[in-house]
């Protein structure tokens, strides 16, 4: 084995970028550009997710060791190749100045306007959920969101600050581009009734935790509306604090690994993706990484079932 | 907004009280009164539940933001409000001297003796299972025991010990005010026959955790006595090493949070819960705070099910 | 009670063996040997499992105070004893070497040759998943191998090592004595197709984390075939990363402890299990022992179900 | 003893305010104040400080217990009380919302400009050093500025961002109130000579740790000079790494506490001490919360020297 | 290489006794013999030294493997060999039972009975505090106490409780056996001036941190009285808390390790050394265990000084 | 600022090169190369310095974003630029395979070959003692050593392992281009007198820690003899366990920061450096990353010397 073949080989080893993938800008030829976007400005409880890109960068070392770039990964459960012949890299960060929250919703905004007008299918890793409203703003089709999280992030401000990471859904729906909205593993004490009412009155359409639980996930899988577009958010802490304890805001009483899976796996089934962003990553208060490990495979998981129709 | 709002908004914000409530020992006007007991001198194996009351406060803040003295929380899941109208309040921890056991158990005793007969509803967060007599002793009514836990705590003595976490119940099965017992999550190698014999011998109804994964919650409801009046106590270890890593002796096989959920949420058509603890929350061996989060979150969902009938 | 009793009796005092049992090499009378095999040179990402025997000791404790000599110990679900009349010992460590992986085998194949010859029930703690290759060696009958993991570890070799954990399967089904292989709980992204094929080749049976969640455990239980002997060697990761954070390569997806346990419990019904190692326990990336906690437990699960026929 | 005695006497009883001070707003007969500035937004690396005054007030109960309203604390060293018959109280945190520099600045203000106004000697603890900028503008009086820190925060803007924790020192010298500014522990490559020459040319007395080292702290108190009003601003950070992991840029070089404390507890001889805060403790990368105890310490120190003459 | 050599040779290998030595109870031709103590009942602040004796010996490990039966160990920088033909013992730990107090000071009374009757010299690891007292109880010839510590330990009494870690020097002080007691590395604000009128009155020799700093380590033995025996205990947080942050209430200001191993080294010229503790390793609080490094090499100083005459 | 300005001036972005250089393998116009070698198969106790080289990346960025290509970066405390005009790269990981030593060892030296035959300034960053070697054979020319070590690494071989981290100095000391050695900072019981006299028979210069402490830096550097060429191999562990928690066998009574460094930047002036390296950083123990932290700043203050003469 040459020295490049052994560095892809082992996670230990080399600089990591995301799965092992070439860092850079050059967006000629590629398909999937990922993007880190180290930026917790929005957080409103625990600071750290800043670090976020980081720590799954480190993470999916375990993955990228196994992907190559002419056969993809082998997927043993499905029993077939994901992202056979597909082109992504390593973007890089979007640069993050501290405390300047709207110098850096434009620089988010710019990176992923400059990628998807290159065709480029864009990943965000967060960073918290702030980070999601440039990058929608960046798109000009119209689209649907899938929303996955414990919060409706629906509050139109927290005291006047209308891009923290409680509102990125609120922000998103004055779009004009965006359509339906179905939020997926919503729970808990942990919103306000007025922010209930305001989601209803967008007509977003809102499925708990409980109700998957009680129905299950083909019932789910039912509830979203088929469409053109698709935008997919997955805010890490929609899944169980047993299986996301490194988060913002984690809690009991969410979706397992399996639950999560089965959805992304078939939401390309209802239209077309056209880029997604996984967020509220936080190592500083995580257990051996393994809220950066599901989210990395979270992530790779949607790329794999859009990439291998 | 004025600063106690602000203070009210944001979980890292103000000294952390539990659910951010106002801390007090003046009883008036009162319903129910959340009470700390940094107690953990009756513990066989890891030390530390001492200092579970402080990081349940700090856990409970992420609750605590959502929670308003005139309208209560609003469950999204459930879709209704709990805890409206309801009068809460942290009345602080009860004085624990280090090494003095029967000095503590009577301090416990009597600042619940203070509040029940206050017409307050107690709620005690531990320190380890032995503070669940002192509690016990100060009601006048008679009452049943809902019990979850790994272990049956019926053991008689440890070395001649009439008080540490490994005997609650059986003392408690010597007062004349308890009648029915159910223990429920009781698994595992982890006590004698010995103990589960005494257990049996006093009619105790003994629920398994495996008896509930094979036979579902409907069925464990269903076993649960009705009755006059009930006394909860919740040792955190119920649940399931994955979920609560946390305390003095995980064991794995034990109840999700969904399942404990579950049965806490129908309690209250079981009888009147005259009052409940959770205990052995030990911070030192949890990872981002999970297990006390869970524990504060636990907590609340069996409160808003008594106090949203 | 003496001064023995009381070590005994409580997790925090004594000089950590595995269970509490006694530590000697004297294998007269002796049923049952638990030998740690602190080896993890064969490791290709996280370093740490040379320190999984001790940490599995230190979590083992919780289980030792509940074990007697004379009736073994209870387990409240199965309402049964477990181990009665069995004498178990901790042999103490392998022998390792640093960086002599030849040397090192050989001295795990002595170890366990002498334990095998004299008729003891040998039970391996590793330590790297390597360690499994020259248990099999070691014994003379024919056996079928029953084999848990997140991975097919049918690589032929890692640049030319054979000795890794990422070949033991592929070198055991070199063996004369090794016939049927059944491997459990195997998913991901996380091998290549070549390595798949090669299992195929060989005739292994493949169950997947996927193929249990969707056909349960009696299905499962249906598929391994009853066989002479068997020898079982149980990957730690093949429990969900929730479960087990604290291993080389945690992923989600896998079993949980319930399902695991319950294939375990079953196992001797297929066949006389001849010994079994648990591996891949890396304390450095665990929290609150946990992942400890859990090997200590699955083994005398598995121990119990073979000793309490 | 009754219950409050007793909460009194041990750390980990009662909620924790700063030395086990009453909790209060009331500034009537108070002669010292000391609040929490949960802010963090001002951070350029590691986000956490906005848990540092939580994570202080926990380590400050090791004082608390011994700290008696009538004779103030026995310094054992000194061979006499300090505090005595000085009335503090934790004045609790000053509200903080997210993102939102400008009404936090301003927050920090409008608190601090309360307790000055109310004749009370106002102590703060951070959060990040950009909180102090806000506390020199509400003085009216003239004073010089005592700044210990490894960086000179001389930085102008950071990204034209002028309230980071890289431009407080910058902004004071700014203010018409503030005279001389002595920096002490200076060190390292982390600042840009452009900032140098900026603090050169504002006159700054620069005492690198190098100078310390070199020169004994004799001489390091002569370079300080005497005048009428001294506000003390303490980074923890100006302490060597080895006794304080747990701050946003931890370096080696730094004083160690003893030279430290010999510093502070000759500050009340040049001149009147006004005020002072200690920023930059973040419990997330801490170890056994020793850079809390260290910095609870250094103000009692400080307190102690000013309050008993 | 036979497998114990093996064992004896690398840190990670074998269940882990003091220094690798023997465990055994018998006390036949032993000059000394080494004991845990795993108590922590007498804690008023952090819990878990009940996990000190454990981690101490996992620490130690680092030493054992350089110390040899017949030629001792070889200390480099004094280029002479330790402990030459010296026999040691790990005895195991002293039986403790959770709670109560009175009983296992007993059971350590018997303990070190026993093994000094037989002539055999007892180093005790803590533990807490507490367990100094039943020690020098144990001793029928009159003796010298140096005591190092943080604190005075002269409380008579914590709410009436006579046998917690802040009494132990205070109880000594009342054995008809003790003589001088010299008190080195106390400091701070972290006792009460009535404290230390008892200490003087006692005629205790009060050595405090700042004194040490101030004169030096020669000046510092000269305090310290000739006589015919001494009993040294030493608290692991006279050490400054940069050096042992995993301790019950580390402080800083404390002595550094050159300081004090100068000290240690230079006792036997003082008396007799008689027998020795170390207490107050706290392993839940500390990091890469670092504490317990220190406290196994301090205690191996110690040993060293005595042993190579 | 545009993006790459922006990256260049936060630690928390972009993915973590050595102090935020580029990384490239292209050797031209280059002065110095920094390399990461993720090699710890070498380890005799706690694996996991193959993650020494992430972690150090991670800590170096807060030195990076104050060094510029041009003028390199300025030193407060000296007063003077440092790197200057020096241009320096990311040379990225020697590609490391588990377990094959010796194929390790090959390349290890094959990536020095290229660098050193370019011209190229080799900086190392293990990883595991053992790497030194295989760098030294990669020198052409004739050189002394400057070794800074708790360990004199001078054994022969570990149980016939000659490529451990026991032996690094042994192996170099056959080595033809290798004329004096000099040792600095050895100390403890923590090796055989045998290694000492094969140290000793090779005329090596040993300078234990205590000669340091009593004698003096200055002293210590008359010590070091003035050569042609000297190659630098700083173990981490030869500082103070204080300082660095986060290595293989942390050790009390080491050098301070401040005395190392002084030794390191006084070094030019005793010979040309040809190359060095900082080995032995084990991040799974460390606290806060205070232990990557000071090794990148010893790192670079060696760089600094060098190169701003």
């Amino acid at each position: 084995m040459n020295p490049k073949e052994i560095e892809n080989k082992f996670p230990y080893s080399g600089i990591p970028t995301f799965y092992k993938l070439q860092h850079t800008t050059n967006l000629k030829n590629v398909d999937v550009a990922l993007i880190g976007i180290p930026f917790d400005q929005g957080t409103t409880n625990r600071s750290g997710t800043r670090f976020g890109p980081r720590a799954v960068r480190i993470a999916s070392q375990n993955y990228g060791i196994y992907m190559h770039s002419d056969e993809g990964a082998y997927d043993l459960e499905q029993k077939k190749h994901i992202l056979h012949g597909v082109t992504l890299i390593d973007y890089g960060d979007v640069p993050i100045l501290p405390t300047s929250t709207a110098t850096n919703m434009k620089m988010i905004y710019d990176t992923f306007k400059k990628i998807i007008e290159s065709n480029v299918f864009p990943v965000g890793f967060g960073g918290d959920h702030s980070i999601t409203f440039p990058i929608l703003e960046a798109f000009d089709v119209d689209f649907d969101i899938v929303h996955f999280d414990t919060h409706l992030d629906f509050t139109d401000n927290v005291a006047n600050v209308k891009f923290s990471h409680a509102s990125p859904i609120k922000r998103a729906s004055g779009l004009k581009t965006v359509d339906n909205i179905t939020q997926i593993g919503i729970r808990g004490f942990t919103d306000r009734k007025a922010n209930y009412d305001e989601a209803t009155k967008y007509n977003s359409k809102i499925i708990t935790a409980s109700d998957i639980f009680k129905n299950g996930i083909p019932w789910t899988l039912g509830e979203i509306p088929e469409t053109k577009n698709i935008y997919v958010t997955l805010d890490i802490d929609a899944l169980d604090i047993s299986t996301v304890p490194g988060t913002g805001t984690p809690e009991p009483g969410g979706l397992n690994y399996i639950q999560m899976r089965q959805i992304l796996q078939n939401l390309p089934k209802k239209g077309n993706i056209i880029g997604f962003d996984v967020v509220e990553v936080n190592p500083l208060y995580d257990a051996g990484n393994m809220t950066s490990q599901v989210a990395s495979r979270l992530a790779l998981d949607l790329l794999g079932s859009i990439y291998s129709k």
